[in-house]
């Protein structure tokens, strides 16, 4: 039996999984960790909206139920594409096609001081750590006497006006508001600063002027300041430093700049695209290497002139056609090149408002934030979680409460010497 | 304005608070964590079956709610009882009453390697640290080819035949065969162990011998091997040691032998009495201090000549009478001896099983169960934390499926050097 083996099960991995079930291959899944994340909603676990086992679904919960596929959860080294092995944690696993589709890491720009200090949202722990973070910066300023230094714990800098950024940006100043204003009668709402900077001149880069537009006032109309066309330059534990000499006081850096392929890609490939992706064939293999399929963001590929974004949409429709082009090439038959059909782009900012394109229509406000609620619940995978998710929404909604705001794993109680 | 200042947000220093709440005193709430954890269900994290999140309540949800309680997150280092100053990490508190409730933390009688070694559930973190080492051990199992390792991977040793001891094993045992058997069809369910070890010659001391034997019965007829009058003499990574000089190969062991007064006590009272607890009058304060209240776990109180137990119903009668006690001081009332009524005790064994024990009738089986849920879910803080646990439930119940079989914050995936 031919044996087909996918690294990683982020939205690609997973489709290609689902597409190769039962056909009669054996597909051996490999990731890091034992569960399935739906990061797009990551945001929600940093700002104490939903918990997250809500957004996590275990992999063998889905292999079980998909006939002639097996998991093995191992960290993947590296390949001999000769002799078709993929290298893994203390041995090699024979292929006869390789899905590689390992996802990306978030992109500092090689600035040292900024990976120390920011945090990021890649992962269920970088989440929870967020979580953490913000909750525990309330605690500390609720003891803290120094006006000053109470200002710093509470300012939020994010970097990076894309849908992670300004998701996190609206959610948090939600929770600020409506949850934990009500939690610390002892600190003032107007104390907290939540700072959002963006590089260019405008936010949402992939949607139309007139949704950038509303974006950006609905922030500021919420209270997030928005500083256009600036750079971060560093930070210090306390501090973020702006390209122009500026500081800012705040003990909470979050990070959402952009994103490389994993580093597993460069011992892939000798060739490198933009953001340390491999460039594929048109059909999504490697030159030279019809058997091997690098799919999502790991991904370099070129449609009308422009890369594909990094991005969840593409990652599924490359993961249903490598499952299905491993299906074809299986029986010698042709295949025909990816074509990524883009359905639209949205982002949520706040409750009932969003920006959302799709097919050349723009829509904003509560209708586009609606349309995001059902799409997300719909992507996300497992009937408990979308239960979940939706009663954890429904009483973030009505009740202006979210029982989530633990500080676990880290230590802000203040301790005895 | 007279302060009450209650150290930690237990069973008994949450009933306390409830009671003082609104009544013209100022009251203030310590504890290290931001929320108050139902310690009972900690075992269904551990075994995931429940969400860390529905079994743990945010205080500052509850303080905003009480008038008159504040909230502060910072570790108690002891007191100056002479001139009513509690110490804290950083600083001093005065009070002109104080009631200490911090609890217990696990007894490990002074085995230092099973203090390393061991696994113990007294907060979220171990909790989920177990649980990560269950699903760890299995994956780990999943991997390995030598037949003795792998087995020793899928031992899992239980010290302690109390309700804890006895609800963790049979959750396991339910895991194992409800879900982890389908999860892994690599493995063999029969390669896997559930070793339950008690000192005494009996399980459940708190219950008559009928329920002590049902149990027993229940417990080995669901698979679980059940050593009686045998001692755990120590611990290495990758097995177990009897007093007989026994060794089992087990990678897991989890130690429910018995609680200990928290260090903190030994700050408070020169004094001490069994498990390192502090001995109080019939009031519940300390001698000399009729403003100092000690409650739950932390106190020592004999009735009918017997110490109270270390358990949750004693902490929360205590906590009432703790808080009542303050208001009728504060007017210069007399106040009656503290009197626990034990209501019962009960354990659960595994699904629709459970033994139960109430105003003289001992009940076993479906109905004790049924009363066991319920009992459950009423003491249960929060409206969402009973929806989330009731639904939790009835999809493993019904479905036998648990999703939150997530590895978190455990590098179990095999490294690459």
């Amino acid at each position: 039996m031919k044996r087909v083996v996918i690294v990683g099960v982020g939205f690609g991995g997973l489709r290609a999984a689902r597409i190769l079930a039962g056909k009669g291959l054996e597909v051996l899944l490999i990731d890091r960790q034992n569960y399935h994340l739906f990061q797009p909603l990551l945001y929600q676990v940093a700002t104490a909206s939903l918990e997250q086992e809500s957004i996590a679904y275990p992999i063998r919960a889905l292999t079980r139920r998909w006939k002639g596929v097996s998991f093995r959860l191992v960290e993947v080294c590296g390949a001999d594409l000769v002799n078709r092995k993929l290298l893994i944690a203390g041995g090699a696993i024979d292929y006869d096609y390789l899905i590689l589709a390992a996802g990306s890491v978030t992109n500092f720009f090689g600035l040292v001081s900024i990976e120390r200090h920011a945090y990021d949202l890649k992962t269920l722990d970088h989440a929870v750590d967020l979580r953490n973070q913000i909750l525990g910066s309330f605690e500390k300023a609720a003891r803290e006497s120094d006006p000053a230094h109470r200002r710093a714990l509470l300012t939020f800098v994010i970097v990076g006006g894309g849908p992670t950024g300004i998701e996190f940006a609206g959610a948090l100043q939600e929770l600020i508001r409506y949850v934990l204003a009500k939690d610390y009668p002892e600190l003032h709402v107007a104390e907290t600063r939540i700072i959002l900077i963006e590089a260019t001149d405008h936010l949402l880069a992939a949607l139309p002027g007139e949704l950038q537009i509303y974006a950006l006032e609905k922030l500021r109309q919420m209270g997030v300041e928005v500083l256009l066309s600036t750079r971060v330059s560093g930070a210090e534990p306390d501090r973020v430093l702006l390209a122009d000499g500026t500081a800012i006081p705040a003990h909470t850096l979050f990070w959402s700049a952009g994103v490389n392929a994993v580093p597993l890609a460069s011992a892939l490939s000798p060739a490198k695209a933009a953001n340390g992706r491999i460039p594929v064939e048109p059909d999504l293999t490697l030159a030279g290497h019809p058997e091997v399929f690098v799919i999502g963001d790991m991904a370099y590929l070129e449609q009308d002139g422009a890369p594909l974004p990094m991005v969840a949409p593409v990652a599924m429709q490359q993961g249903e056609y490598a499952g299905k082009a491993v299906l074809l090439k299986n029986l010698n038959r042709p295949v025909v090149p990816f074509r990524y059909r883009d359905k639209g782009t949205m982002a949520t900012i706040g409750r009932s408002a969003a920006v959302a394109t799709a097919f050349g229509i723009n829509v904003a406000g509560f209708l586009a934030w609606i349309v995001w609620l059902g799409l997300h619940l719909m992507y996300l995978v497992g009937f408990r979680n979308r239960i979940l998710v939706l009663l954890n929404w429904a009483f973030y909604y009505f009740l202006h409460e979210s029982q989530i705001r633990l500080i676990t794993r880290k230590d802000e109680g203040g301790r005895c010497q």
